[in-house]
């Protein structure tokens, strides 16, 4: 499986010797899926975080808002979203040792055959067909369940009180959408962001960095009245190139293909414009990591691939060494499931409300439910028919009686003798509907990954990690070119005054120049002064270049100055020469 | 209790309205302890955040460093560290309804008297006494229990790997400390720092965005060689002052007292410098928020009121109109405890190594433990003993031995048969030792919640959030005096320049402008730039100060500057109308 000597087994050393990412509970023999970020791994995430905020929320602030929601939730907000009863992965159990297996793996490993979305049923059926064992004891394996990778606890002392940690950040956004929406002054578009921790209990991860039970999610839903689907951006990014392995061409064995943003609207292999301008930035902020390109594209997930929320997803791929390529961000389009559904679990109206510039008499279509039939009929789930029966717009639910005969709210049929429907004529002030929702969402440690995997380079006998500069975690070095002669003091103001700007700087000592040099690179550093004796002389130091090597000298009073404009890509090395 | 119009529930309105924070879940219902921040508080909470980390970490970035760590650990973690057995609350249930209550709560309101630290057979007898009842149904109450606070739950398929949601990061930095200490060289003092979501399963609470179940913690453990406590930054706060309520004078029902750091160090009212040197810096940072200092002081904790590990904690509280005053951060000396207890869970040697400039001769004195005698006496918990006896200094054991014939290690007694003690001459080539250690431990959300409260004032008929102008959560808002005649353009201009800083900006042209200044005012704008007539004329625009309705005008290419320097506190606002 592993290639000896892959970038991930040189990254994983790197990382536990100078502190990028190590796994977490080490001294207890470690627990899978989880990792540490060390205090460069740490400092990574931040920028790159920061990054992931100017790009969709500083520059689109009048639009798009970032809230904080808690990671534990009540079990009622994963029954509306159906993480109770959808977000399983199935298990088999070995009748004789007992260990447990991710079922869809096993077979695909023993009996070469894609068994993804398979119901358990099936896939026991498979496993008996093809006699596969337990891989350890080779014991006789039990039937195939459902896991569900929800993390249960409970909320207080009452044992009913079930509580989950959030295996995404999105509900939060969906459960408090009126609040902000509010608080926004009722407006659409809304786009509402959350950067958090969440978790998600995998049966046996083993993919260090890449497959982990509690991580980082940064995304944001974006909230739009289906009738008005224009971003205006898109102008703006409608030359921009992204790569797309459609779902066509991916039945097809196919390649990603490279499209403008223009172009992919154009032939409709993206449905929807913010859907689209979202996923150029995703580019562009995934080539800022520096990640050129033709390293990454986008997968469109066939529908037994997607999740069961999703009319339209892409799942946004970098190629790494060891998986071949890995997701690091899916844009879904999640139309109005989720609002829809924490409005018929809650019984609050969470639509939207757009006042039209003067009332207007307009012909409506009414559903009226009939409760009492629709009770002796649902029992339980009576109250929740009712609602999801009365958010459908009158018109659709006209035709799909018309068509059909019964509608179909919540996985269940409805009958047409069950609902009435009223045609009368109306003054309304304006459109009350439920938005449709796009999501980009972001895995920060994957980012964090996919950037140090990219970066590593080997320079001559070193390890250079040409991590982009602008999210390097330590920013500049200084070094002292000897330890007297008044150059350690020299140095150490520089450092003083490279840390109040506030940068991440290392001050070193100890060792040859050359081997300061070397730790440097290894860890990223993309630019180091020394202070040597000349500085003594004429104030200037050399300002060196962690990618070519190059130096150049500037004047102390200029080094801050120098520095930051470098980092923040104001300017290029050679033009600090000048300064 | 509650004052009717006391400045929370204010707070509690301006919170939902404008986007500060609300209770989360509210469209089901809510569940108490549980808070979303809103597009204001996510900022404002970041904002401090930033403010921290530049006060502990940047400042001090050669000697303390900030991790990531999971917030779900394995059993083992909170096992070793005391929290399954220590981390508890009384609980009461009700015989008749099944309601359940702090025991300690209930007896202090019913019985009017402190109970903080008894035993549970002790509470259950006071409730027996003072016939104390359901206070919900009348009905009979059983007896006191201990109810721990970990939130549980399962790692992975397998029932029996039971793993708990952590109640403080503080665990994570010890289990990940040796790693760290490697990474940095092997060098003390080392700090560790970490910010990150943590959890405590509260009976019942119901202080709002005081009492919490999940909040956020930023914290830092400062690991340091015991031989060598000193801080070599306490010259530079000698003369700053902090208020304490010392355990003495809480005793004796006085006040805290004001002190310089160095007289509490000299008078021992804080016993080690360190602690001292960030009490100095919390004390300075908490001003920051706009929170003077006779309106904080620090609460020296009692024996019975401190957490199980820790020799001297003071908290560090803060005046607010409800509660009188409330904890916004804890400031303990931990000593050996947690990595003592890590390296006897784990078996490793989580020691640090100061070597000698010179391998020395000198006098050791061994502990050797009877290994087969202990695994006699003590069974299961042999090995732990064993470990815990080794991690001893051997004349410190010694010591022990001779005064009281056993020792103590893990609240156990180990009689001096048990023990061979070796005295030997060696030669070795350092010390090693387990290090002390002080740890700051910040709420964000409280500190989130006081900056709220103390910015909140009246003027005239209006309120007006005068939040710190740098942690402001919008920094500037931009307002077109009309719509018409191309100011708006000319707002809109500004407003995108700004945006680009990047800064927070609002661009608002709805209402009058008294409308916008008061909407501004409300959310604690710093500063509200106007565009009109002259504007077109001369290109300047009126700058408005949110605290003293001040106005200057500036022109509008300096009007970024002008902004940002204000905002970071570079000058004063009437410094501006020379820009």
């Amino acid at each position: 499986m592993s290639k000896v000597g892959d970038i991930y087994e040189k990254l994983v050393d790197l990382g536990k010797r100078r502190g990028f990412f190590w796994p977490s509970y080490e001294i207890y023999g470690g627990v899978a899926g989880f990792i540490d970020l060390g205090p460069l791994g740490a400092i990574l995430k931040r920028k790159i975080m920061e990054k992931w905020r100017k790009f969709f929320i500083l520059r689109h602030q009048d639009i798009i808002v970032e809230i904080e929601t808690p990671v534990i939730n009540p079990s009622i907000v994963f029954e509306a979203s159906g993480h109770v009863e959808h977000f399983t992965d199935p298990i088999v159990e070995c009748t004789v040792c007992g260990r447990m297996f991710r079922a869809d793996h096993l077979i695909e490993e023993k009996a070469k055959v894609k068994v993804e979305g398979l119901p358990p049923a099936e896939m026991s059926k498979i496993i008996v067909e093809n006699d596969i064992k337990c891989p350890i004891c080779s014991g006789k394996l039990g039937d195939v369940k459902l896991f569900n990778l929800l993390f249960k606890t409970t909320i207080g002392p009452y044992r009913g009180n079930v509580g989950y940690i959030r295996p995404e950040a999105a509900q939060g956004m969906f459960v408090s959408f009126k609040r902000v929406y509010e608080t926004m002054r009722s407006k659409l578009p809304l786009g509402i962001a959350q950067i958090g921790r969440v978790a998600r209990n995998e049966i046996s991860p083993r993919q260090g960095m890449i497959r982990l039970r509690e991580f980082t999610i940064m995304e944001f839903e974006f909230f739009f009245n289906p009738e008005k689907p224009g971003c205006p951006y898109v102008s703006e990014v409608a030359d921009k190139k992204i790569r797309i392995l459609t779902g066509e061409e991916k039945i097809k064995g196919g390649k990603p293909i490279e499209f403008t943003i223009q172009e992919a609207l154009q032939e409709g292999v993206i449905v929807n414009e913010w859907l689209a301008y979202f996923m150029s930035l995703a580019t562009e902020l995934v080539s800022e990591l520096g990640i050129p390109l033709e390293k990454q594209y986008f997968d469109e997930k066939l529908p037994h691939e997607r999740a069961h929320y999703a009319t339209q997803t892409f799942d946004q791929m970098v190629e790494v060494s060891r998986w071949g390529a890995v997701e690091v961000s899916g844009h879904a389009y999640r139309g109005t499931y989720d609002l829809h559904r924490h409005a018929v679990y809650s019984g609050q109206d969470l639509r939207a409300f757009e006042p039209y510039p003067n009332p207007k008499k307009v012909k409506v279509v009414e559903v009226v439910p009939d409760r009492e039939r629709i009770k002796e009929v649902f029992g339980d789930k009576a109250e929740y028919i009712i609602r999801a029966i009365m958010l459908q717009k009158g018109e659709e639910v006209l035709k799909e009686l018309r068509e059909k005969g019964f509608i179909e709210v919540l996985e269940t049929k409805v009958d047409k003798d069950l609902i009435k429907i009223v045609e009368l004529e109306k003054t309304v002030s304006g459109n009350r509907f439920i938005p449709h929702v796009v999501e980009p969402s972001f895995g920060a440690e994957r980012l964090v990954y996919v950037t140090l995997e990219h970066s590593y380079s080997v320079k001559g006998d070193r390890v250079v990690m040409r991590i982009p500069r602008d999210i390097a975690p330590i920013s500049v070095a200084v070094f002292p070119l000897v330890s007297r002669d008044g150059i350690p003091e020299k140095a150490r103001e520089i450092y003083e005054s490279l840390k109040k700007v506030p940068l991440y700087v290392i001050y070193d000592e100890s060792g040859s120049i050359g081997r300061r040099y070397a730790r440097a690179d290894e860890i990223g550093v993309p630019i180091a002064i020394t202070v040597d004796y000349q500085t003594l002389k004429d104030n200037t130091v050399t300002l060196r270049n962690r990618d070519t090597w190059e130096q150049v000298r500037v004047h102390v009073d200029k080094v801050t100055k120098a520095v930051v404009d470098y980092i923040e890509k104001r300017v290029e090395f050679n033009e600090l020469a000048s300064y």
